[in-house]
């Protein structure tokens, strides 16, 4: 199997510095953030602009630029719900590293980004909800066979379509937790990529405590079958346990520096 | 579902110390590796003597009753090649924590140990080997079908059987690690219990890479569905995961401080 693809998050509208870095057309902070996930082993780096409703259709465009220029063409996961931003960042995309990625299309009022990868041959992050927190298992499954119908429709190759199970947070919905894994299972046994912002996991645990439950999550995730996910490269042990499951997956060779890779 | 069960795998006769301890019926060593492994969090201590041909059926008993007598009945796994050494361990042995776990039956020559245990009301390790590694996992579960009828026939029940898929050693036979854990899914699938000794997967590799290693494959098999491990429970890092794994699965109750419990 192919190896995990790790999609690194830190560069997002909502940190204060990548906002002003945004605002004012800085390049260094935005640089900085994405030199430190290259650094750590990030495949794609996601880029989150916000609504962006104002200058979106010149902010992702410039962003986009200039990461690419920088880092050789690193693939980015466009993400804003501006749909113009998202066009005319992918108008400018070098794909020799990878497809852009479309962040994000749901079954409910977003599905029409489903149309928007399709008709600009992207990668959609397909998220199994409509609006809010599925109740169940069937509820997501029968969103993922509205995005996949859809993204049918359009011509999409299934590869394309990387299905999102929405992590809930444990520290309030423990007893749902493997729900998500077990939804991640139905996924891989239909040969569909699957997708997932992880940290949401830990959300409101001690800071000491979040990377030990994220890399226990993202390990078991991987068993079941999840070929991808949007977090921090930065945490280092989240990284190794991902690059040790890749391992044990037999998707990466085993060699004793496998770690340092 | 029960809380994941660790078998502190320290007290073991192939090191110099344990080894002399027990040829000099020295309590201090013995009782030193028991109580890093307990304050560690294990739950069962493994008590490994060796063939123990010449002295094993007064050896078993005097170390068993030396740990369950200074740690309150510490539930213990009683491994040996000596059948007689087994019964006299089990003879002296208190079960006010747990019933005594005997280390281990195969398909092959050991499979009277199944006997032993049903005959003793003790739980069994049933390695789902005969002699050498299987070739896959038909095999395997061919082995534990035999196991699992010669238990049933000695009136055993099921729970009490711990069958153990052999964990392979990664750094030589990684194609082979996701059998491994496709078989503990089949294990699971079918209720039953399954144990196995975790730090031969990361055997050969560098001393910093093992703990690594070990906690992303624990985190896998118990996503899998393993129920036990025997393991070093002084690895800070797999104990972390073990937890958090628990967690996840809903084995045991979110709290901020978890991991130090």
């Amino acid at each position: 199997m192919a190896k995990f693809i790790t999609i690194g998050e830190r560069i997002h509208v909502i940190s204060p510095a990548i906002r002003k870095a945004m605002a004012e057309r800085d390049p260094a902070p935005i640089l900085k953030r994405a030199k430190e996930q290259l650094d750590a082993g990030a495949d794609y780096l996601d880029l989150n602009i916000g609504p962006a409703e104002a200058d979106g259709e010149e902010l992702m465009p410039w962003a986009v630029q200039l990461l690419q220029k920088e880092f050789d063409n690193v693939p980015i996961a466009l993400d804003t719900a501006n749909q113009k931003a998202i066009v005319a960042g992918i108008s400018v995309y070098n794909r020799a590293k990878g497809k852009p990625i479309v962040n994000s299309a749901d079954a409910g009022d977003r599905i029409t980004n489903i149309d928007l990868a399709a008709d600009n041959d992207a990668i959609v992050l397909a998220l199994c909800s409509a609006a809010g927190v599925p109740g169940d298992n069937d509820e997501r499954m029968n969103y993922c066979q509205q995005l996949l119908e859809r993204g049918m429709e359009m011509g999409m190759e299934s590869e394309d379509m990387w299905f999102d199970p929405l992590f809930l947070v444990i520290n309030g919905m423990q007893d749902k937790a493997m729900d998500i894994l077990e939804f991640i299972h139905m996924l891989s046994d239909m040969g569909l990529n699957s997708t997932g912002g992880l940290s949401n996991v830990s959300n409101g645990m001690p800071k000491d405590v979040r990377p030990i439950m994220d890399s226990a999550m993202i390990a078991m995730s991987m068993q079941a079958g999840l070929t991808s996910a949007i977090l921090n490269p930065c945490d280092r042990r989240m990284m190794e346990t991902i690059k040790s499951c890749d391992v044990i997956k037999n998707n990466i060779l085993y060699f004793d520096s496998y770690l340092d890779m």
